[in-house]
């Protein structure tokens, strides 16, 4: 096998929420051997300022590098939306974000062109996806909420029940009659409330998954022209895992989102 | 005025929180300067292991030591409560935590002898509070919860309301049936839920604040014997402000706390 055929993909996230990317691409790239970096420490990301979150995604992907990866995935919508640019002008393998596949598919499907689009406070405040819909699009309409309490929820393991079904009224409410049919999830942890948000907006909205996407875009991406030999045809090492804290909620958390027997992170300091 | 008298009182918190005991610091000393430090990039911390905890206590500690402090409080229970010791151990002057005087208070108020404590996850783990009741009076009956959304639910402005008062309901009804009579509210964002708890709980509960618990102790403290000195006469210097992140919204929330026409927070880097 070449030298970059066996290099693994890196991927990192503020935390958790990166996991339900990291399952759709072992789910499209079977494969593929894969380094896991959740900056549990640091978590969360999405009510911070540019700066930091700038910062903290520039000392996780220099982590990956380190490591030899052959692709860098930022699993993570916060650092997707506002550190993409400044990581792929430092980093020489390729850098794939959250948000430009899930917006091409959103536009694809909406028949109404009337896209809503939900995330954390610092996702929602940088436009980035609101920008890159009309950039495809200038006739779609797009309605977005930053809905910060739905990380907490899921970090608290709470899916569904009185409690999340309120939050998701709070948030989601203003979308009821703005006749969305397509609704993006804008943050890895909002998959684990899909259940709760689609009871609330009903049949009629169909809900974008970041985390399929991406692996969509990570397989074209390796399978396409000249890097066809980029696809291993085996599994030739196993996954690794990092985190900067909580290990043992970790390995717990990420077995459930996983569905695996035993995950064993290792520490470290970033 | 002599040397010490002038110095400054450090105190720092993970985030915001810590600002509900400094606005009692200040009420109780009136002539004292203050220099503020909220961790405001790495918040929370209650929801973090041991390590991290104390490795960010410890930077936070030597930061304000270094600007030459007189005293040091620590305004996070969560710190408080796992890296107090420590702290002591390195640090030169007095350290103050959250902890002892809300617990002497409870104690001594207690007709029942029946305590409830709720914090952060990592407060109640640490089962700090309920060792130091245990050490006052081993005929107290103590009863621990934590209470992990309640940070997500102050940092986001809401304190009152009908989710709020579901969340309070899930995490309190374990106390409903306990006879306690008294509160210690072990998480310095607690305080601004005090009415919806208050109402919750009914009038028979009595709600300890460590803000204010802290503000006696070091009051006492500084005015005790020897030390009497320490206590200014007037203020020399103004109060000072630094944060990791997110200065527009400190300054506009501490303005909220504080009741101040204006506050103007320095940004660094831990």
């Amino acid at each position: 096998m070449n030298e970059v055929l066996s290099k693994p993909i890196g991927i990192f996230d503020s935390g958790l929420g990166g996991l339900t990317v990291l399952k759709e691409l072992k789910l499209t790239l079977p494969h593929e051997s894969f380094i896991y970096l959740g900056d549990t420490a640091r978590t969360p990301y999405g009510s911070k300022g540019y700066e930091t979150i700038v910062r903290y995604s520039k000392e996780c992907a220099n982590f990956l590098i380190n490591k030899e990866i052959k692709l860098l995935v930022v699993a993570c919508n916060t650092a997707s939306s506002l550190a993409l640019d400044v990581l792929r002008s430092q980093v020489a393998c390729p850098v794939i974000g959250t948000i430009n596949e899930a917006v091409n598919q959103a536009v694809e499907i909406s028949k109404r062109k009337k896209i809503g689009v939900i995330g954390t406070d610092a996702t929602i405040a940088s436009s980035v996806y609101q920008e890159r819909i009309k950039s495809l699009s200038l006739d779609v309409e797009v309605f977005a909420k930053s809905c910060p309490l739905f990380v907490p929820l899921v970090e608290q393991g709470m899916f569904d029940g009185e409690i999340v079904d309120k939050i998701v009224e709070l948030y989601l409410k203003d979308f009821k009659d703005k006749e969305i049919d397509v609704l993006i999830l804008g943050c890895t942890h909002y998959p684990l409330l899909k259940d709760a948000i689609g009871k609330y907006l009903g049949l009629s909205v169909n809900i974008v998954e970041c985390s399929r996407a991406i692996a969509n875009e990570v397989g074209g991406l390796l399978s396409a022209g000249s890097k066809k030999a980029n696809v291993p045809k085996q599994k030739t090492a196993g996954d690794i895992y990092y985190i900067t804290d909580g290990v043992s909620r970790f390995n717990q958390l990420a077995q459930v989102f996983l569905g695996y027997d035993s995950v064993s992170a290792a520490k470290i300091e970033l």
